[in-house]
């Protein structure tokens, strides 16, 4: 189709409208410069006309995919489950729905997988930037992003990211915070029921709970799981038969939480008199249980919004930075208390 | 990149990994016909070989995207609120990831800018197909679908989808069973928190509960809201304020269903004592609550992969059919009870 065709085809619907051709394309490009009555004027037209891209226009548009990549090499039953997800994937097309971007979303089984799919994606042109969740020590990601050239935010911290651009939250404070609260209530023996050891958040969080129960004198241990409600809840069952048992249990999401919560009340404990409960990522889950739980609130959907906002920042050339998004706040809800039994 | 080129490069993969050239192009296109392990091993060996598919298999996978489309034409904050879309995104996703399929996600504002979105990926061969969600009655959405020759399945009722392959369940039949439950119980008065007016699924349902309502001879009314939480609740106190006092509601949805519920409590009216809950799309929020919730179950999860795998067999060219996924069954839980006062 020659592109003489698509001169008149823009032209038709500026003419219909009364607006000039330039309108139109700013219009069904989604850009700005033209008003929003224009717009919706524009798109009702091109929608009657049965307007379609031109070859040309496909060329220009294969240069911008309008659409960005997140890959997710966990079960797909994680977006069901995790409100952490949930709340994340919607964030991003909060921020993605205003510029008419699509997200293209893979589950794959495995880092390998996810690597092959963005050399795909890479070779195909078929993103213009990606969205780099799960963080790894010394992640294999970011040196096969580089190469590829493909632009790219990771979701973690600066010491995983290898100077890529990132956005995180400082979970060192937000642990210290849930373990100063539980140390002031009086507990001595804690447990935390983490996720997946080799992801960089939770290394991270893993030091950061050593040292703070090192300096607060807390008898600790650590239980790593892969973030679902089974391993949360096998892990409640092991850091409840320890000796002396952790009267005060730390969870990295809120669906290990809730399972844990459970498990608990199962074995005829209370909450909290007896096992004080803290959860992380705050959702409305947290709120719903009986009782309560204290959570590390995070605004997991403006957490999404923001990664979504420095990628499309980096895709018209902003330097690479690191972005500190937020610390967790540690919000005291009924799954506190003193432990019931003196300290042993 | 010559044809050649691109054969000697899975001809160096297929030998380093022992297997032929053949049985290398079946593990990097996922197709069946290898054995995980010898996939697994052609994965890692392109891994490190760093192999990138070259022109001619860019060409060829221009014909296959190996991408499916869902556009929602809702706030993305429905990501992150409804149970139901995380479930059936996340059942699209677990059939996606068998195949290594992506799942392009676009946010818009309307129908109009879906109907535009749709051109676009037709005109740019970004998906293969399309899942088609939230059906209107005299939906536009399949004149163009068909026009533009894009394969699609369209989530709703067989009424809806003149002719189109489409996949639904059967809400006349989990309407009756609800307001059969609730008359048995006794209540005379009824009310139903709807959504959206215009959606298809919205008017099978108002159209059952009305002749339901007739035949069992029960008082009733219908609130139509925006299915979010905000209006679930503003519905409620409308549905309360209203005389005779309806002893049972019945949601359209489970966000609606506990927003409803914290404002019947809020007015000091007991559930089930005074109010009888019943929620559309069972969720674990619909059992965290208190009391627990009577629900029409519905594997959202199951849902969403059924439609999946619908679509990818229409891709193989199977005949447009219509197919019943389910009913949603009626779980009685503590929200149903008969009413404290006599029949009004």
């Amino acid at each position: 189709m020659p592109d003489a065709v698509h001169r008149v085809t823009i032209k038709e619907i500026a003419r219909r409208c009364g607006v000039s051709p330039g309108a139109v394309s700013y219009a069904l490009n989604n850009r700005p410069g033209v008003s929003e009555a224009t717009r919706a004027r524009v798109l009702q037209v091109a929608a009657e006309l049965e307007w379609v891209p031109n070859r040309a226009a496909r060329q220009l548009s294969a240069a911008r995919s309008e659409t960005l990549g997140l890959v997710l090499a966990r079960s797909a039953q994680t977006l069901v489950e995790e409100p952490y997800f949930m709340g994340f994937v919607g964030g991003v097309e909060s921020v993605l729905s205003e510029r008419s971007y699509a997200l293209a979303l893979q589950v794959v089984a495995d880092l390998d997988e996810e690597l092959l799919t963005y050399r795909k994606w890479s070779a195909e042109r078929r993103v213009d930037g990606v969205i780099v969740v799960d963080l790894r020590v010394g992640d294999p990601r970011i040196a096969v992003l580089r190469k590829l050239g493909m632009p790219a935010v990771l979701v973690g911290d600066p010491t995983l990211a290898d100077g890529m651009p990132c956005v995180w939250t400082d979970a060192t404070a937000a642990m210290n915070a849930a373990l100063e609260h539980v140390a002031s209530l009086g507990h001595r023996t804690v447990a935390r029921v983490a996720g997946r050891p080799d992801f960089g958040d939770v290394w991270i969080r893993d030091r950061a709970f050593d040292l703070a129960t090192h300096r607060l004198q807390l008898a600790a241990r650590i239980h790593h799981t892969d973030y679902s409600a089974h391993e949360g809840a096998t892990a409640t069952r092991a850091a409840l038969a320890e000796y002396p048992r952790p009267t005060a249990i730390v969870y990295d999401n809120d669906l290990m939480a809730v399972a844990g919560l459970a498990v608990i009340q199962g074995q005829n404990l209370r909450v909290p008199e007896d096992v004080t409960v803290v959860a992380w990522d705050d959702s409305p889950l947290c709120s719903i249980t009986r009782p309560t739980l204290t959570a590390l609130s995070h605004n997991t959907v403006g957490y999404g919004a923001e990664v979504t906002r420095h990628l499309l920042n980096a895709l018209t050339g902003a330097p690479p930075q690191a972005h500190l998004y937020s610390t967790p706040l540690l919000i005291i809800r009924e799954s506190s208390a003193p432990p019931a039994a003196p300290p042993r």
